[in-house]
């Protein structure tokens, strides 16, 4: 019996993608049958986690066989929504919104970035990856589109996150590094690289420099 | 009393920088005084899980005052080695890593790339950011940094990431989507963005789509 999807813990949600990649892997080297120590292996979890993971979602595998490459995959991507393509808006087409745009690992998993705004006149109006990108101001309401890419300087992150939140957006990834402020109905993924490299520092022994060459600043 | 440095919860680590970003937006508005439960609003988590954190590091704030910003703010930035500037080598110069090495939220927080490595011949010798992009076959041994960034295709992942971790880093924030297969010895942070689409796909009602314009894939 499979839960409420809405009960799953995110922790597990945020490890499926994991899996999901592991198994597409196994499926490319023609191998059909996986274990969950050899799969959790993979993905670099506990094959205990592996197995709890996959719980929440009913019954998975053969005993004592293990679990069936391309059914397990079938699976996780129903369960996770990629057993179909996603439209993609993206706003802010700097120089990340410009690499986000030509990104491959997206349109492998089937997302495909649509439409693409900005505010800056000098943007308006190029092209990128195939997309126009058209003004921020004439973002429609309703847009039609349910996820939502941020790649825009702080200052303006939450007033983009209202106007697309407002034309219907109900799932957001944020690069901007602010708090949205979004309401609990939106769900919203941060990924602020700063406080990445701000983690790995808190591990390091100690700083090293280099003199000869300094970048801009 | 504080507690050994690697003994602290990972989940704490990972924390610490939204304190510190909302530390310097309060000291930036000159307040001078921050309760626990206005800082963990601001950092979006709990007042008791902001006060659960910083009890790892020892006695912070005045009883029934609160903290003042500008000590706060110290004593976190040494927690986290932010109270120094860090030296970055950056492997990839493709659209990712070129909007990478101009991210301007590294260089406020005073992380710099100073070495740019990439292998493709059109690539090398050009600047970026003002720094020259050297031949990766050239990366040096010891090379003098600790801290490095992955921006590479997954297939070229594991070899650069041997590469750098040869050459004396410690700690990788990884841009590539493969594991990297690394020692124990070296941190490693993955930021997979593609699995952050999938994870916010997970949670969407349905999809939607767009006919009229589609991105070339």
């Amino acid at each position: 019996m499979s839960e409420r999807r809405d009960k799953i813990p995110e922790p597990t949600i945020a490890r499926l993608p994991s899996y999901f990649r592991c198994l597409v892997e196994l499926q490319e080297a023609d191998q059909e049958i996986v274990s969950s120590e050899e799969l959790a292996s993979l993905a670099g979890v506990k094959a205990s986690q592996f197995r709890k993971d996959l719980s929440h979602f009913g019954e998975f595998g053969i005993q004592g066989l293990g679990y069936p490459v391309a059914d397990l995959l079938d699976r996780i991507a129903a369960i996770m929504q990629l057993d179909q393509d996603h439209d993609v808006v993206l706003v802010g087409a700097g120089n990340l919104g410009s690499a986000l745009a030509n990104f491959p690992g997206f349109s492998r998993w089937g997302f495909r970035i649509v439409r693409i705004y900005d505010q800056a006149p000098d943007k308006i109006g190029r092209r990128l990856h195939g997309v126009t990108i058209r003004d921020v101001a004439d973002l429609p309401c309703p847009l039609g589109l349910k996820l939502g890419i941020l790649a825009v300087p702080p200052s303006g992150a939450r007033a983009v996150a209202k106007l697309l939140i407002d034309s219907g957006v109900e799932a957001l990834l944020n690069f901007t590094g602010s708090n949205l402020g979004h309401p609990d109905s939106v769900v919203v993924r941060n990924v602020d690289m700063t406080h990445e490299l701000a983690i790995l520092a808190y591990h390091l022994t100690g700083p090293l420099s280099l003199d000869e060459e300094r970048p801009a600043r």
